[in-house]
């Protein structure tokens, strides 16, 4: 076969996408309604939501507003990076717990992360402590955010 | 009084963050169980829980992974805007449904945005017909991401 | 459906992607031959080539070296475009004969053209002239093409 | 003689410009035709061409749509370089198979580069195996390429 | 007389720098003191100051560390300004508390410019309050200063 | 304790605030005066001037226009530095004379430098024996201040 | 004919190169040296020398060194220019006597541009009064000549 | 004495620049002419064009356009320089004949140097064979130079 149908498969079928579109209106929906409200049996939602999140197509988490909670500190850092030494770079990176975003992309900068701390005094350690260890990272760009006007945690599934 | 003392006052506790822990770890957590463990009332978590949520402190929700749900175009752009259009090109942007984040920030881009759509026909398409009608909006910069390596939902709150 | 799922399908399958082969290595491979060494028969041949082209899958082409026809001027320009005129645009820079290459892309450019002139001189003239003319252009930033050192032609198909 | 009369001499003349313009309309033009329509031989047209060809100023070929063939990852890269290790850089690209075009350029890069994949995985593969494997590149900035709005090959001739 | 020779003539000889010395390092120094240390009569001390506070030469003042009192969001801005409108855009941000610092420079930027606020929230409200209200300015690019390592308020002379 | 409450406390009150504005107007207020003014004993405004001094709060200084004692020469300097350097770079930075100012900073730099000489000649000179020796700075980028159209040296306090 | 035949013809032969080449040494050169040098009659030396300065392809010049004759703030701007007004921001920017050097470039900046001044303070000047009329310019970006390492006359002729 | 009264003393005094200024209209102005026209005697104008020529601060030469004499690639490079190099750098630079202007500079680049060559092709062998081989470049940006529209050899005096 052509190396463009060999994609990694999605079984995610319409039954999958009504169900996790409950769970991001609110994580906490009662198994019971949604049964009911898709006409289905409560054991076949249960099994979904379980396959969905071994297979971590879905997480159900509690997300908190970062400048509701002292952490006041938000930047998103742009990273270039020795691309023979990318994979280190991530693997050093997820490991600090104030990091909490690290994707890969196109652009100017071949890494953005994301740093949340209570304090720009923090931010400055981290940058000087921990970043400032990491092998492969040949320079940063970063900005502050202001304000957060929409963060939504329903990516992926548009149902119709 | 001063300004630097006018801060909205976050009135969360330790408690409040010890029950915010146990749902950034799993959004299903049962009230009981946090209780017992807490040695509290199911009452109060109840309570607090509630408290947490209407005052947008955290939300317990589904996320999911675009990579693993068919939207395969995840793009960052970077906006720069006309500052005293500021507030409406946000307003617009967020109605978006592709557009799943929107801050302000500082730096080289006024605005940070990520789209996420099913291709990039779709992102183009969104470029042309979406984006270009908002007024306000100078120059775009965009970033494809390639690979999440980390996305973590337990901001702003580290416990002891 | 849900919207992933809806990718204009493409029909190429593994005998059309070897009947492309042929022609990625000479355009003026005899359709007995591929025939023969498919194993199919000449009609088959003289079928898909006919498809492939009609929809515009594949095209045969006699390419040339401009360096080496006296066009020592190429170009590459990165545009940066009002996004509601980006289809205005699109379609007056792809009537300049000289602008031989137009994309849309992410990125700091909205816009990648190349422009294929005998000299800077004559450049210099569509620039002002010609691209000057076009309404929505916010800005340009380009590069003279030094030397070609890899150019093919066979994209999009890797057969096995 | 002075330098500037040294040039390497294109002996293309007004004939050969002809024959081209048949391919680059059509690359199966049959020699039959076109002789009639010139009013000259089958055997001078067989010679000119065979001479174009041999010369690498013309190349006839089966061009493909990467996006309609499935490889939907079009990338466009620019290159920083150490210049003393330029052409070993050069070298390494173009063995890339997925790697279409290299072209050494004045402006903010030392090198273009396109890329094209099945997926944007497979563009993250290689540029995490491969690229990172060359010694001498200093930075990497890359575009998606959205759409293709011109593709010619008629590079380098302008007929009367 | 030619133009090179018409600068400003500034009028300040080795006595007033001897003079300007004692402030630089502390600002409230006794006049009888300099005088003594100098061997120069106090009168001459005070005539001195007062003709280089009258002709803005030097200024006396208490100078505030903004870390230390609550003005935690000190900022760097870069503007790009429309240069019939410079002087205009000059006077309007002078007036604005919280801008600390105008200058013009050389450069990606027109004006280099400070701004100090208890917040990041209150930095955004003159983003979007002030600044925008500002004719005249094409963007902007910010830092937010993470920490001072030094600050002089000896600027322009150097004792022998 | 959660970390956003461990801010280092900043105990000036708003007798401090007022204290400082007398001397942000004017360096050299009399104690008297200000304690007359505020209603409160000399001996009081004594310990607090001392105790805003001592805690690097307030610095009372002659400041000094550089354009006006021949300081011709006021250059902003971005410089990019390896992290792992970064303090090293600042204990060698704050010790050239010549440098005036240097602050960490999120963005395109990781420090800015102002150097304020007498000439032109002068900064090349500096550039070239004094930063080229300092181990760490990977590049930078300078520009020429043209003039000083606001420098203020209340920051940090606002009164009522 | 086709057009990369079409050059404008330079009809400078091996005698004009050679009769250049002592004025590029010395201005002042006397005909008779170098008639008897060349062996020609001091007639052609004459002539060919007049031909040169009437076609504008050599002048004879006294050129200055800005920096020994008080001109010390000298500066290169680049712009960015709308294009269809290129023609009309040329033409005033000639017709400014401290504007002494404009080219039309490809890259960032569609014009390149020097200033020579006797101060940064007459620059600032010539920024406000003189390029602030001249209407299409969209950004400038300048830096400061610190030293000129080399500055040779003899463009465009390399002589066996 | 303080250092900004230092400068090196520039002793041109009137009657030079009214010398200087024959020669920057005409370099081959007649001594006996130019006495005559400001009434001194030839000696006079000799001893202080000899003085001018020795002290580097005029030169008389042949200027040629490169345009009209067969250098049809002029282009201007910005580099960014290892600081602990510039001066080696700079030295290699000067000894490359086709390198005809290098000069040190504030902004993005630490270096501007403009190369004249007879084609893109010789260009890109000087960038492979002899910058390539300088220690200390970091990177190179270049421009390609369209059209020069003003070019004026009478830097740095402007007579009353």
């Amino acid at each position: 076969m052509n190396k463009h149908l060999e994609k990694e498969d999605v079984r995610i079928d319409e039954l999958d996408q009504k169900i996790i579109a409950f769970f991001q209106r609110d994580g906490r929906s009662s198994y019971t309604e949604i049964a009911e409200e898709l006409g289905i049996t409560v054991g076949t939602v249960r099994n979904r939501v379980q396959r969905l999140i071994e297979n971590k197509i879905m997480k159900i988490v509690g997300v908190v507003d970062p400048f509701k909670t002292g952490m006041e500190s938000v930047s998103m850092f742009g990273l270039k990076v020795q691309l023979n030494k990318l994979d280190e770079v991530v693997q050093k990176l997820v490991k600090i717990p104030e990091v909490r975003f690290v994707a890969a992309a196109t652009g100017a900068f071949d890494l953005y992360v994301q740093i949340i701390t209570s304090s720009n005094k923090e931010l400055y350690r981290i940058m000087k402590e921990e970043l400032s260890e990491i092998d492969g990272i040949l320079s940063t760009d970063s900005s502050m955010i202001l304000e957060l006007h929409k963060q939504s945690y329903d990516w992926g599934v548009n149902l119709p």
